[in-house]
């Protein structure tokens, strides 16, 4: 597969992670990451940031049990510099870091963290006057945040957009909006990566999942070439692969094949 | 919705519909045509061409049960002008006729049948070369099939453009070829309508239903606004919706969020 699946099963915002971090349950971590491993994830993502004034030690204990159990390279989510540090000289794989954008202060913590390391970077389309309001936008912000990024000496290779996607109970558009920031970033910044959260789009409407999947082939459609997501979401891991086949990228259609061989379509 | 659904199921191709026609069992028709109507389709195709011999009288016998039974606009599927004559005298609301080509023989034929008829028209980007084999091509046919429609009367409005989509398993960018040439078809001849058998897409390959589920929603990213489908695959018709509502079709998801209250998504 060409697309890059980042997992985002490991973050302590969701309760039986939380949990199982609290009571420091190894086991439970441990079978959840090679599950992601198994089903394909790209990156796992890594975020322990819901138990305020635990983070630095929950994701030290994280990175452990993580690397002890798996090979999968991670994504180190935190707007915390310090624990990015810290994270950044446990990891064992060329990480990628979760996140930057040009909103003043993150950007100013980011930079010098950045400047002078091997990672990706998941570069966020957020400034100070909010979320983007049109495709014009989104790209304006994300040509500025990659000249900002190259201008330390990351490569485009290395950099993951995300337009920030909005739910479609806000604007009926903001799906379209999406889909035309991916396509203009993917022509006008020629090279670099388009990431997103698929699960902003559904955000206030019902039968959430089924709207996530079709967004996602969408998206591809459109060039997203990475997303943030569940990689045990089976119908959505077999979606990816229908439409990477769909899009002319599974030669000879062997992917899809084993995919539906394995029994994972 | 905008979109517009050719009910496929009528079609003597299929076994179960040869053997109702055979006996003239008109409550299995009516019940399937019912069905069809319920689930939303917008036409009801008929095909009574694989009886040889029968063609004529089959078809006379289903438009009368059919029309008996809904009130749903008919397809009216044949490649013989005769047929097509006697159908159109028989139907009560402007009919769809499926098809005319750029294949001398049928061009020749249909010219002159739909030369001041009152109906819409699906056009196949066939010639005598036989399939298209780039979207140039399909797009040159377009052009040249709508012309010649529009040369004896036919509004630009009443035509469906059929690209011709062909197997993955024969040419891995056989599905980009179609959403190129229905990307630009729609700009190029702006003011058509553009229609596909999905399940072309995925002649030879396992899983048939979900490959040609994934290619409906990205040909609608494309611009193709109607399809030849089984009203009745609900999952086709849920993300047919979804589709919809993400290309933002559907002013505030109302079609969406109804569909999900009424169980069909």
């Amino acid at each position: 597969m060409t697309f890059t699946i980042v997992g985002e099963r490991i973050n302590t915002t969701l309760k039986n992670v939380q949990e199982a971090v609290a009571e420091r349950d190894a086991a439970y971590i441990e079978a959840d990451v090679r599950e992601q491993a198994a089903a394909g994830a790209t990156y796992i993502d890594v975020n322990a940031g819901a138990r305020i004034g635990h983070e630095k030690e929950d994701m030290q204990w994280l990175l452990k049990i993580i690397q002890d159990a798996v090979t999968v390279p991670l994504c180190l989510d935190s707007p915390d510099p310090a624990v990015l540090e810290m994270a950044y000289g446990m990891v064992e794989i060329t990480p990628m870091v979760n996140s930057i954008s040009l909103e003043k202060e993150r950007y100013d913590a980011m930079i010098p963290f950045l400047k002078g390391k091997a990672c990706k970077i998941i570069a966020l389309c957020m400034d100070d006057t909010g979320m983007p309001t049109s495709a014009d936008d989104v790209v304006a912000r994300a040509k500025k945040i990659v000249q900002a990024l190259e201008d330390i000496g990351i490569k485009r290779d290395d950099i993951y957009v995300d337009p920030l996607i909005q739910p479609m109970s806000v604007d009926i558009q903001n799906g379209m909006m999406a889909m035309e920031a991916v396509k203009r970033i993917m022509t006008e910044i020629s090279g670099v990566h388009t990431i997103g959260g698929l699960s902003n789009i559904s955000y206030g409407l019902p039968q959430r999942r089924i709207i996530n999947r079709n967004f996602l082939a969408l998206m591809m459609a459109a060039g997203m070439d990475a997303a943030i997501m569940d990689p045990l979401d089976h119908e959505l891991v077999a979606l990816l692969q229908t439409t990477e086949m769909l899009l002319g990228q599974d030669e000879y259609c062997m992917n899809f094949i084993t995919a539906v061989r394995e029994g994972r379509i």
